[in-house]
């Protein structure tokens, strides 16, 4: 496992961080720019963020906690999905001015954490169509290379929501939007679902895809890479 | 089944009512005092309403719908509860400033629509407790009268979040209220967690209980009194 | 709360009990005729039983093990409903053989711990049309009569899953059927979907509804009656 | 994707095919050992296999009697796992004998369409562990390649439930059982969760893996090839 703080090196020292780094308060403090969307820090969801990083929870509240967390995160994405109005007539015969999402969307998990996803983007849609992409990162060279895609045919022409839940340097999920670029879908019909991301990561996704949408529920310089492993078990 | 919706009285002639009864963007602009909240209008929760609202929604998607709505609101009502701050170690040795919520808290249901929001909180509280209260209404004269109730014991001793999703005139779930305050439940120490609120209902609740915290999802002067009836299938 | 165990009284007299009251292997031995079906006990319920005996189970297992046993009894339960053959075609072409059940189903609960089974009955038929009866005891007399009932209009016309997890003496139960036989249902349309029962109960229930099909998991002396109490958390 | 039915060749000669390849009453009729184990063919067990099978079955539903079948299978599964006897106290104080399991299992899915049985799973062992591999073929040799394996570092230790959910050749399983092997998993610490199963596959993975046990739902000459895709929406 890498070191799970990355010191700030060159590339972006332009980024200005807190004193303390332990401090999540400050770190709202961030811009990313307006495609970079941060869950509203509620009480609620400042305990989920504590349950999960506590190294004494054990693994089945572990997993209904990150649960939780996961279908905010799905909810709050959905709601960043094109719709259109419409007006509905009620029971009792009264019209209802509402809207509607239009179909064509589908998820798109990196594997293995962003497996972890999978679940709670069922819980909100339930039949959306789910691809996977597996990448694999030499551990020297830090070089990502795709060893896997399973993705629906017609990609291309839907909205993805791609599914990563802990982002310390970003490499992995730039290797993953390139592979759903190469099947030819636009950066401006992904919407990243994440839960955790180093200030770091975010930097280096919205230079690289300044029209793709990221969504997370915490900025913080020290990333829980321990969540795959716990969640799964394979730790 | 009632009419549902019910002619402006007398004793609510304060409330100014937009012109359009089923603008629902304009009810945004009730205020009924700082103890009464409505979940954020997001597109996602707006297509949530308009799918439980419309007519021809099937059954089954009905619930997935509904359950989900649920869900946005027992994860806002949780919000509510109460607190302290704490410090947990991460796998890696950091230090991490987080929150804990207390321990000591229920869910009480009204029967029978309340009911179908049980799931959504164990969704969210695993293991909370979930105590019950029928009410029944005389048709005629509207005079509600408590049948059953099965409490946990200890209730005054803990949060309660009181559960009942469509308020059309209040009378239920201030008759309910007022069994939990013949239970020694303080009246500051409930927080109700409901979905759709006529104008009226919340006026007359904000009045009798102002010390009681209330949260929806929409206010609205037609109430979707079908929700009991489609949800269960018992129409 | 009522002693768990009933002495053997006259009118059961001609029930064979084993020595060991607690020896739940004997149990099998019991006969009370084919419409009386037990649970096939294989290892797997026999360790959902011992965990939902066990007074040290915390309730979050609790439920989650009790969630299991219902859903087990769920699906037996769905096994027994009526039925056509039908054949269907396969995506490759080729007609498979098989069978689909008839519509017209419906789910009762008994309040209060019937209600406990109502998630894994929606488990397994997602859209299921779920009434609920409320019956009250007078704990002197055991007189039981029904303080609320909210049953589908057609009800006469549907198979009807009547949920009710512990049965100590069966006269909730029995009161139950006579409440639905007064709304035109068939004691023949009736299965009872149950968890525990004593030999006692089953032997009064078989004798008064010979025609009703009853399902239970374990036929034992002692009844856990803590059931309800612990699911819901209001003991 | 390959033929979904493989004509019998030489090395499956020895199997005594019934005439009709489509009468699956009759595939009952096939032995392959005691370690081999058939779900009993129920009404409800027949429903399922059949909205699996129809072409006609939209993904909402396919994915909710999928979700049933998966979750029988893996309570049969668990039934197979080593326990202890066990005498445990009841709230009133009654002792109960019964059993429990022995810790120390995990859950391994083949990827892709194992991974469609990994909530089954959880349904049923809350925080079981959960590893993965994923096997890519080459389509013309047929040679089965392991591309990615991410296992618990204990897993020689464990009892393993292997997850696949169609078996036509058998192959992908064969390679994923010798993944197993070369980490020192016994072959008789396996348990394969199958679905569905054509009888070559049967009778190539008894003779492979004698000391396997391996745990499916129907023997059937026709394989449900469309089952991962139409699970996963990636068709």
């Amino acid at each position: 496992m890498e070191p799970d703080v990355i010191p700030l090196s060159k590339p972006h020292e332009d980024i200005s961080m807190p004193d303390s780094l332990t401090d999540n308060k400050c770190l709202d403090t961030y811009n990313f720019g307006s495609n970079f969307i941060r869950l509203p820090v509620s009480d609620g969801v400042r305990e989920l963020h504590t349950v999960i990083r506590d190294k004494t929870t054990i693994r089945k509240d572990f997993i209904f906690y990150a649960d939780r967390l996961i279908r905010l995160v799905v909810e709050e994405g959905l709601n960043r999905l094109p719709y259109r109005e419409c007006t509905v007539t009620t029971p009792t015969g009264h019209t209802y001015d509402g809207l509607r999402y239009e179909k064509g969307n589908c998820g798109v998990s990196i594997v293995r954490s962003g497996e972890a996803m999978e679940q709670g983007l069922r819980d909100c849609c339930r039949s959306i169509r789910i691809g996977k992409i597996l990448i694999k990162s030499n551990e020297d060279t830090h070089d990502a290379r795709v060893v896997y895609a399973n993705l629906p045919k017609d990609i291309h022409q839907r909205k993805v929501l791609l599914m990563y839940p802990i982002m310390r340097t970003g490499n992995t999920v730039i290797k993953a939007v390139k592979t759903l670029q190469q099947h030819s879908v636009n950066e401006s019909n992904i919407i990243l679902l994440n839960l955790f991301c180093t200030p770091q990561a975010a930097q280096q996704l919205v230079s690289e895809f300044p029209g793709m949408t990221i969504l997370t529920s915490e900025v913080h310089p020290v990333a829980p890479n321990h969540f795959g492993e716990k969640y799964f078990g394979t730790d």
